[in-house]
């Protein structure tokens, strides 16, 4: 009998009918031979909704208190969905996340796990029960309630499998699996069948939303194969896993992310230290830069250019004007309309001329880039917010992911 | 400076603004110069919607996920409150009854308080924080939640304050105190300052609604006092203490219960043993007997009554009729129209003709008495339901407790 870990989300868990059915869907794999250990989200909105009743008694509450309020709702629903498989006839138990032995450091709000004592775990699964996991929370060595942050509970259920040597951890979710883009912008978009880490990494940092990067880095480093799936349909869905077991495809996703403004600091004399002097700077006010560039012009002026979350661009604007005044710089420009499209694949880095390709064909189109950063395994481009859905559109038929009837 | 236990019910904490004014008397007490523990129960109908969600999932839930599910209930009323005394300046930690070391046994849905290891709570009173724990749960030797039922956050507080050696348990409610009588059947019933443990038990027992037996034993049994009192109006209320320290009035309180049902068998032979076949068969059926009265007429026939609480009633009337048969009596009627009404009073011990007093009011309005039944301080009757307000207002007058002015 293998052991499956699986996970449901807050929509997948969201009232009575849709609990009844989650309940089904375990039963089914406790029946057919397997161990299994479920990890919940809380119901639907109850997180929000308790988040606002903190903040309507204080602006900024305290941390721990937080944690602990939140907490409830994955107590709620784990509880709810052990009573639902009992009326299957299955033995279910619940366990919080301190009783699951889910240890984190003391960083409220954001815990890292530090360490997972799961001998009750263990104890229940040997008399034969469905274990049910609170998802997102732990419990600091001082014994306090800490929650994980956002994407917690794909992390407690990622860690679960890597500690309990699960064969698979499902995720389950409310969409059929992992596509080759948001088919809200492409309809042909496809759902890839099987991914690698890597790539779904990638994606998650560049506007994917089925996976918290901070899962699948957790699935990485312990080799916890992940099966993304629907928690409404039930049909498999995508497998993520070591690239080594699979044939890869040259790009498998075409993701979009207009969450950035970028910040232009225009005219700057080029002497060594420039971007030191105002990255350092923009790290001490705690802004998060992401892509950067930076160009020489033949007259010895150097043009940078940085992208940061739209939250963080008065600081960065300020920041960067002050240290443009010291350093000699024409003029800072900032742009909230921008976007970032980005194509991903494992197999770039064994097929030349992806990039050419991907230029090739937003210039056919018409799409000025404005910003180009690459990794081994994804090459992203900036460019106005306006011309996103055609640029995606574009390089998802391109690279020939748009759909063909399953032959 | 002395700790003060102060516990919120429901109705206390229903929402944020009631949570706000909780909030400022627990910073009050502190300020004064007092430690602080506060018990709160779940807000407004949260248990009662929990426990709703589970039914529309199984009709007989597990009781160990029950509890799980309904501890919730607390866990976002109490750490919602040390959120908004974190606004006011003051530091407030909360804890679940597990952290709080409440160790019950394992009987979910109705724990007993075996054992509280609360040196996580004098740490934090060493600390100077206020403490503020979760009412009605425990956790039990092998670690499950557990809740103490009915007046369980009332029970919390009370074992807390023994186990802390508080001055003081303040039990906040939304009623100003322990009244003489329902102020909805008499308008003119007056709050008393103070009772007794065993009136106020006596007044539990026989229709009172404001302390819950339980937690009055527990006090009683350690010497806790109580001060029950408005959270709405913040006004001192009842003081429940030791018999010895107070000024004994005659009467305390007229109470009234319409719960209750009576089972009469006519006409048994009298033989020794005929009340013993009876109750034992009915406790063998778990029907839960209150009162019992045996006449013996001159024919040597029995007569026997019996109270039980309404839901008993088919099944006390079926073990009735079958004993009766087997037995020879006459007949078996069954009366679900009846009411109990009692006057308690720890003087009564010491003041002969309460109960003539008592017959003579009921008498002089024509009321027919059907059953009595009495302890040292409390005397009830049996009597039509339809009666029972007026002679709850007779005796409330007859005994001189309808309120006078002030003097």
């Amino acid at each position: 009998m293998s052991l499956i870990v699986q996970k449901y989300g807050g929509t997948s868990v969201d009232g009575p009918a849709r609990i009844r059915a989650v309940a089904q869907h375990v039963v089914k794999a406790r029946e057919e031979g397997h161990d299994v250990v479920v990890v919940v989200s809380a119901m639907g909105k109850t997180t929000d909704e308790l988040i606002k009743l903190a903040e309507e008694l204080s602006p900024i509450p305290p941390a721990r208190e937080l944690d602990m309020l939140v907490t409830a709702g994955e107590r709620i629903s784990m509880s709810l969905l052990c009573i639902a498989i009992s009326e299957l006839g299955h033995t279910a138990t619940s366990f919080t996340g301190s009783q699951a032995g889910i240890i984190t450091d003391s960083v409220h709000g954001k815990a890292k796990i530090l360490e997972i004592r799961a001998d009750r775990l263990r104890d229940a699964l040997a008399q034969g029960q469905i274990v049910v996991v609170a998802g997102f929370q732990g419990m600091s060595p001082d014994r306090n309630i800490t929650t994980l942050g956002r994407g917690g509970s794909d992390t407690t259920a990622v860690a679960l499998a890597a500690a309990l040597e699960a064969g698979c951890c499902e995720i389950y979710t409310d969409v059929a699996g992992v596509f080759s883009a948001d088919p809200r912008v492409v309809p042909q978009a496809r759902m890839q069948q099987e991914l690698s880490y890597e790539e779904v990494l990638e994606m998650a940092a560049t506007g994917g939303r089925v996976l918290a990067l901070r899962s699948v880095e957790f699935a990485r480093n312990y080799g916890v194969t992940l099966h993304v799936r629907s928690a409404f349909t039930w049909e498999p869905g995508t497998w993520v896993r070591q690239e080594e077991a699979m044939e890869k495809a040259v790009i498998s996703a075409v993701t979009h992310d207009t969450s950035e403004a970028k910040v232009t600091m225009l005219g700057v004399p080029d002497r060594p230290g420039i971007a030191a002097r105002l990255f350092r700077a923009l790290a001490d006010d705690a802004v998060n830069v992401d892509m950067i560039e930076q160009n020489v012009s033949v007259q010895g002026l150097a043009d940078i250019s940085f992208t940061v979350p739209k939250a963080d661009l008065p600081v960065a604007t300020r920041v960067s004007e002050e240290i443009g005044r010291q350093m000699g710089a024409s003029s800072v420009t900032h742009d909230p309309d921008i976007a970032r499209v980005s194509l991903i694949g494992a197999g770039m880095k064994t097929h030349p001329g992806v990039a050419a390709t991907m230029f090739e064909t937003l210039a056919g189109h018409g799409i000025n880039i404005e910003m180009i950063s690459t990794s081994s395994i994804r090459i992203s481009c900036i460019m106005r917010e306006e011309r996103m859905v055609e640029a995606v559109r574009a390089l998802h038929t391109a690279f020939e992911l748009d759909t063909e009837p399953v032959p």
